[in-house]
């Protein structure tokens, strides 16, 4: 079930950017929480298109309808159902796209793989697909929020060459507070500037987001394939665009010796702490209480407004000029997906290691 | 199943490093295959300890034996069972660890996981249950082999910061040439001296191992959870030690702009191919014909022979002096597991795709 | 994923039979497959409600959308997602339902194993569930009619002790006939008789439904828990009010001595057949190329109208008279979806063995 | 995963009649769980042949060995490898079972999907398989023993139209009181007069047996395919020689009107309850609390010492005289093994329901 996501909170999303709409069956959701569209539209609402001067002018309000699952505001242990139409189509504007392969876009793979593609706005290889995913996520971060202290924050560390300094304190404010959702203003400040100019340029950048995960509890993941961070790994590759993924002191740890990569552990006020933590949270596939963090790479924008060198669907070689509107770069909007798919990796691995280790305690 | 991987050509593996034994039990191989342990046990020989002067002394001779499965030396589409007797445990070596976290390990959050953990050799969380996952794996070799050119390699790209310069064409005999596994000579013996000088010191290092799969068919992995870099990343980060995974341009190709990163198309003596391969052989999670290339972070080695600080069972803080029989760099014997793993994704993706896309053609 | 069935042509169903509507969606359908909601309405219709005198004469049209996986007419390979807004809901009707719980129907330990429903029409409970399951099979059912000659007949074979006698031929024409579906039309005369004067009491009346598959290749089913008979013996037995699975000489065969049960082989024209078939076309949990024939035991409706005991929420012991419009006799509207199950473990198996065996054939 | 079962506590048997042995590796049991072999024998010994005058004298000790998962009497929580070894076999006993196909026995199924078999005791498809289930059944035995009131017991029904009267109370011991496992003395004498008669003949016979739990919690069991009693079904099923599967009323309730099949609801001492129990503890797929029971037809034992008509591997046709040593009646030795498969729904759908409802509790 390539569609699939979690083992006890599932998630299979369907759709395209131009059929008739996206959405997303959660099944597993514990009942009796509390749940509305107004739980699931703010999480749509940072992802979606148009909502600033630097993401796609493309406009969709993601109006999110729940069909099935909740009774009376309350879900009932069983498929939550919602789905987003489809609305700001232009079919029109892809009869080129149709016939031309976009270099490092999924139209050539998918072309051959199927035979048969929607080639309007990208079909189901678009990031509107992640609509699902965020949907179904703010399902789970609010389960997280009422039965844990658990915040998953995600932020843009750097695009290009231009990175925040490190902070140690990040709020969900200073994330949201401007438009690249860099929760360092001047560095913030440099970024927009930076993706201006590209745009300008008609080309893309790309970048580095981060994740950071607190007040988890010690014992999520399992040994041995499904380790917390390789199901964040899987979870993070699985999204468009993104080219790589490291955790705790990640590439640069591989510059030091053990003795200084090595997390002590202590004795802090009556618990069991590593005294720092390029582990980034987990040992041995399983959290220590520490803070999860790990960063994401994305590449560029692979659409840009300027003319390429491709082939066509028979094979001849031509040229296809970048149309249609697109995000001269994708972290600003990807910040809530990667938020939502590590809160979904979170709460499925929790949901896990109840079922094993404390179902039936011995 | 936290111990099971792919789904259609399914490994599980099972057992500890200092208990009775480790092994794996495929399920989904084809049948009438020709196999017997002269098929699994070179690969094996690759991962095994005590093979070279900068590995750990530990002596293994990890035999395996096949025990379901097979009959009259072909396979018959059931179950295989492989089995590895452990045989060098020195249950006494490992008082001290019973009782005492060692840092950077899966001890403490084994022990907070489960309450109750075999701490021989690090019991589950060690290496050694990778010797299921290279059994398996070369099952999946020769299938790959017998039924294609598809060639998977992996290397020692770079040691701390002794990296390798660019090579092209790497072969398997160049890889083989020298014990740390760099297919660069020169490049090989620094990394070969900065082992063993680490080791002097009690200390041990890290670095970076790269796998490239060359002749994979277009079309391999699926929209939109399972892209084929997803399960690589999610196959990699699975394996102990590793902090990172990119493919293609990675985490470097965040500094590039989309009109530098993209990959045109063009049309190759009646092919279509990329013109450059920053995608890394991948594109909307499918592969496109190019060669599949990706880069794995191993830390430094968590065991190394100096005084730590760390706490006991009781929290109590304590220090514990690394012991046992431990590899100074876990890279050489890393480089037939990461292929291993590669080859499982591999063989697992052509089984699925076949499945949807060549069962009812239309 | 209680919601999802089948390995490698899934299908997940959503939705209550009060709330917004019911659905499907399907994961793992070929690419290029001519689809349109033509394909799939006939059988929705042959499923639906009031479509006879002896039907509940609820009114739904059940028509049916596609929202996504087709792309001018076929298949692309992506989820194909299809829903069916709900019409007739009567919500008034159900005040009495949501205090006391119906007996024999899954009101008391959906409430208690969740501690909130839906009890408007059943909720989830609702054989209105089955619009997913036979909207999916319709796919299911067009790709093996293109691609093969399985042909799935299901039939009432019994109400109460009213039983059809025994028949070879049986074709699509006779079991559409007329409104109970048995192909005897004497016997069915009969049929429809008994449930109007059962109904006339304000009682109910079950059954069984057979159903045959015919022209199966040899060699679906997968040894040992995936056997092509314990499949089908999990989908009829997931379906509504069925009490009972049988398959070949089934529970009468545990009269016979072996000698008698046992199907010889013979080579019939060429090919290797059995003489007889008491296994019902499975040896071993695979197909033998004999017709697989099974029955399914449906239960008498729980819902009748009459004053029965039970007792509310709270435990206080009351009487409930039973509302709403209900089928005196479930059999004639679950021949479809019997047919639709066996469809659906056909397909997914065929794609299984296909897989498996000839994915890479040694 | 067709040689899986169950989602959470999983387990995946392998191995042939005649190979190297037969084993199972259980994944997601509990940690901290006492466990030795002297918990798991004792079931296989009530499964192992030999061990009547009316089983097979084929001699196997069936001695079990825990291989991982278990450190100083207590689990781990990583997977649990159990083996036994294969003793008595005779591959010569099988060089004409090479060439013939023997009659309702899975050879020809496997010969024609594989291509290639282990024709010895039936390889795969031999009833010794199941030792696998058994074992891993007894550590599901024992969780449900120590963590509640569950009791699930097996027990010869009928063998042909030799039916044992209505017994309320039935007791392990009054079912192990005889070898035929009938615990009506009465009734087992005949029974196994009746056997010995048979296969004195050279012939088989078959029969039911029926299953027993009690003190269920309420509220296991997922709608809608993973229903209860569905995964009863498909368990039973997977079994050799199972043709059919009833539950509750079963096929003898589609004689009944509603009215005199429903259950009414009572309070009963403060508790709810249902006056009657034809639904058989499930309703909506959920059980409710009652007894749950259930009936599994098994035919008779296909081989037979007669000689029957078969064809060879080339189709031609021709003679087989059964020979080996094979139960009359397999239904002895099945009760066990009908227990144990009943045993592993029962735990597995208890942490599923953990997992979803008491996980995190609104």
């Amino acid at each position: 079930m390539p569609n699939t996501f979690g083992k006890l909170f599932t998630i299979s999303t369907w759709g395209e950017s131009h059929g008739g709409g996206v959405g997303v069956v959660v099944d597993g959701c514990p009942a009796n929480l509390p749940l509305s569209e107004e739980d699931i539209q703010p999480e749509l609402d940072r992802r979606r298109p148009g909502q600033s001067e630097i993401t796609t002018p493309r406009k969709e309000a993601d109006q999110v309808q729940i069909l099935s699952g909740v009774y009376e505001g309350k879900t009932t242990g069983t498929p939550i159902s919602m789905l987003v139409f489809n609305k700001d189509a232009r079919p029109g504007a892809y009869a080129e796209m149709k016939e031309k392969f976009r270099p490092s876009h999924a139209d050539y793979t998918y072309q051959t793989k199927y035979g048969h593609r929607n080639p309007e706005g990208g079909g189901r290889s678009s990031a509107r697909e992640t609509i699902g995913r965020v949907a179904a996520a703010a399902i789970a971060k609010k389960i997280l929020t009422l039965k844990s202290n658990v915040e998953t924050l995600a932020f843009v560390q750097k695009i290009q060459d231009i990175a925040m300094p490190s902070m140690d304190a990040i709020s969900s404010a200073a994330i949201e507070a401007n438009i690249v959702r860099c929760p360092h203003e001047e560095t913030a400040n440099a970024m927009i500037d930076r993706i201006k100019e590209l745009r300008s340029q008609g080309d893309s950048v790309g970048g580095i987001v981060e994740c950071r995960i607190r007040n988890l509890p010690i014992g999520l993941g399992e040994p041995v394939f499904d380790r917390f961070e390789a199901d964040l790994a899987k979870a993070m590759l699985s999204l468009p665009a993104t080219k790589g993924f490291e955790i705790g002191s990640g590439f640069e740890g591989t510059l030091l010796k053990g003795s200084e990569n090595n997390d002590a552990f202590e004795n802090r006020d009556g618990e069991i702490r590593a005294s720092s933590n390029r582990s980034g949270g987990v040992q041995g596939g399983i959290t220590n209480g520490e803070e999860v963090y790990f960063r994401v790479a994305f590449k560029p924008t692979a659409t840009i407004l300027q003319l390429q060198k491709t082939v066509d669907l028979e094979g001849n070689e031509t040229e296809l000029m970048g149309r249609g509107r697109h995000d001269p770069c994708v972290l600003p909007r990807a910040v809530p997906i990667v938020e939502a798919m590590a809160n979904l990796v979170v709460l499925d691995h929790w949901m896990r290691h109840i079922a094993q280790n404390d179902s039936f305690k011995f």
